[in-house]
């Protein structure tokens, strides 16, 4: 076994646990004669797996009993154009966004081909390096509803709190790459939406929590395999589902409970990011940009005072088994994304060698 | 281990050294340190897996040059809008139809949502058994294409030939549950799609081959992540890709090349379903209702001449460990899958119960 730490901002890390849990019961699940790759969606088998995942998840976000859980393919960009397509009701009604990154504004740019988009706040001009406050969100009366991603992967801006707009307005949250690292009040959001591969599991499940008066609205040239009410009224199983993510993502959800949950989970995910975020300003040898109010607890982008330094840094961290620090091209630096199954050891690990290289 | 011989219809049967070697890497890929599940799409170890696997699913099927292969999520029923949204050209433009049973009725269901539909023939009346013969097929000049399902896993018929009307028109083929079971002259077809939960890998990967004159014309609400000109465009990466899904279809494709390749595959289905039709064909105790020359090689749908039997029929065959042999609740009846990865043994145990449980 190679010994490293992997920042990937996903797919990423997961946790030891369930990679032997997994590799233990690959060729034969409890018994069964059969992986759960093999087996039937429609059987008694996947069936209790299915439902198990379900179940936990609803627990481990207290997810109330009028919202659904479906568990869909196409990664969080895919459902870009789906939740427009199932939420908008008629084509060309308003969705209001608040721009706080790349992946609100990839949104935008999906929803404009359905939907009349108006930006109601944006810190763009900024640099993304703050959320535009509440009180210069400019919403539409009567829009379908309002777009927020809650944590920015690449640009690492995080809102950390429930926006007041719930009051008056549908809020549909992109909590791709923080959902799980925090307790969140469900009851808030009309629909929250993830792609699995940061704090969920494997690449290709697609997590969707709706409130069940949103369902039942989709356009006409909706793909059914991705209208909402198909999915919700046949558990996921309007169409094969994702089967073996689902059985990795019900892993992932047995072992939080294990851990604690999501309260224990964002204790520890302070506690990391208080770690790294005090290596970073320590002094101006490095930078993360981001007011601190805003920054992110999952994903940490950096920059290097002397940006000639960054392959050398890369190198020395790839020596030390601190892998894939490299930030997103469209942003360049470093990104130390440290998720739930990133262990305080990982962070320390990164922390040693950052004042190592900054020759602290 | 439990010993059994798994017949499910798909998520199905795959080959026990995939899985050993699946199991073997799950917690550190060739030294890595990581499973791939955890590896980010864009580094070069999943570009490494990724292009290796297209190359040799290019080489098992001898795919052109001039054809892209994708990789996409949502499964073969996400196909039936996905590729009108993208080959139609213009809303309500003709599709023609064979309709041959279950799936092709469901393709033509929702191809209706944006196309003309012409179903050019239809085996419904007569329950499916045969594939209407093509001279009988009535299809639409200047049609954008014609739509085939060249296996229909829950009615087992195949259609074995490359269809002359190839020749003026551009043949779309959903070949889920039986690619990859036999050669195919892919030149002969405009588009060839799967799920790929049945001869391929597991659920949540969905392989497109398409020529390439095909992309670039997508509906304007097509989802962009669903868009053939983004996914080729950016090799299946346009979003993140099922990397998992991916890297097990790439081992088997590998498994297949240490087999022998379609050729072998073909070689040995034809001996597997000679063997499983004899026992049913060997008196009236058992009925398969296709016409001979339309039996799928992969699919095996039979009834007992006396349906009180059947419970004790599936009970028997579960003490045996022969799994997953009720038929679709659609049908009824029973139904054994004997995919590539479905070794003689499995077929020749079943076909000793069959004679059993027959009295014979």
């Amino acid at each position: 076994m190679t010994n490293i730490y992997n920042f990937s901002a996903g797919p990423a890390v997961l946790p030891k646990e369930v990679l032997a849990q997994a590799a233990a019961e690959m060729l034969d699940w409890h018994g069964s004669g059969m992986s759960v790759m093999e087996m039937s969606h429609r059987g008694p088998e996947f069936i209790s797996i299915y439902r198990q995942a379900e179940a936990d998840l609803r627990e481990l976000l207290a997810v109330p009993d009028n919202y659904k859980i479906l568990f869909m393919q196409g990664g969080g960009l895919s459902q870009n154009a789906v939740i427009p397509m199932n939420l908008l009701g008629r084509e060309g009604a308003t969705i209001d966004f608040i721009q706080t990154g790349s992946w609100s504004s990839k949104s935008i740019k999906e929803a404009a081909r359905y939907a009349n988009v108006n930006v109601a706040a944006s810190a763009k001009d900024n640099g993304y390096r703050f959320v535009p406050p509440q009180s210069a969100w400019n919403l539409t009366p009567g829009a379908a509803y309002l777009h927020l991603c809650t944590n920015e992967t690449i640009d690492g801006v995080e809102i950390g709190y429930v926006p007041d707009a719930h009051q008056h307005t549908t809020i549909v949250a992109d909590m791709s790459s923080h959902i799980l690292s925090r307790p969140v009040d469900v009851s808030k959001y009309g629909l929250i939406f993830g792609g699995a591969q940061k704090n969920i599991g494997p690449a290709g499940v697609t997590v969707v929590i709706v409130r069940e008066d949103l369902i039942g609205k989709a356009l006409p040239y909706c793909p059914s395999a991705f209208d909402f009410k198909n999915v919700a009224d046949n558990e996921s199983m309007y169409n094969t589902p994702p089967t073996y993510g689902i059985y990795i993502a019900g892993l992932v959800f047995q072992w939080l409970k294990r851990q604690g949950g999501v309260a224990e989970m964002e204790r520890r995910n302070i506690e990391k990011a208080k770690l790294l975020y005090a290596a970073l300003d320590a002094d101006d040898f490095y930078q993360n940009r981001v007011q601190p109010e805003y920054r992110s607890r999952m994903n940490v982008p950096f920059y290097l005072r002397d940006e000639s330094k960054n392959e050398a840094f890369l190198a020395g961290a790839k020596a030390r088994g601190l892998l894939q620090l490299k930030g997103h091209k469209s942003v360049g630096g470093m990104r130390a994304s440290i998720y739930n199954a990133m262990p305080l050891e990982g962070v320390q690990a990164l922390v040693d060698y950052l004042n190592e290289f900054a020759g602290r």
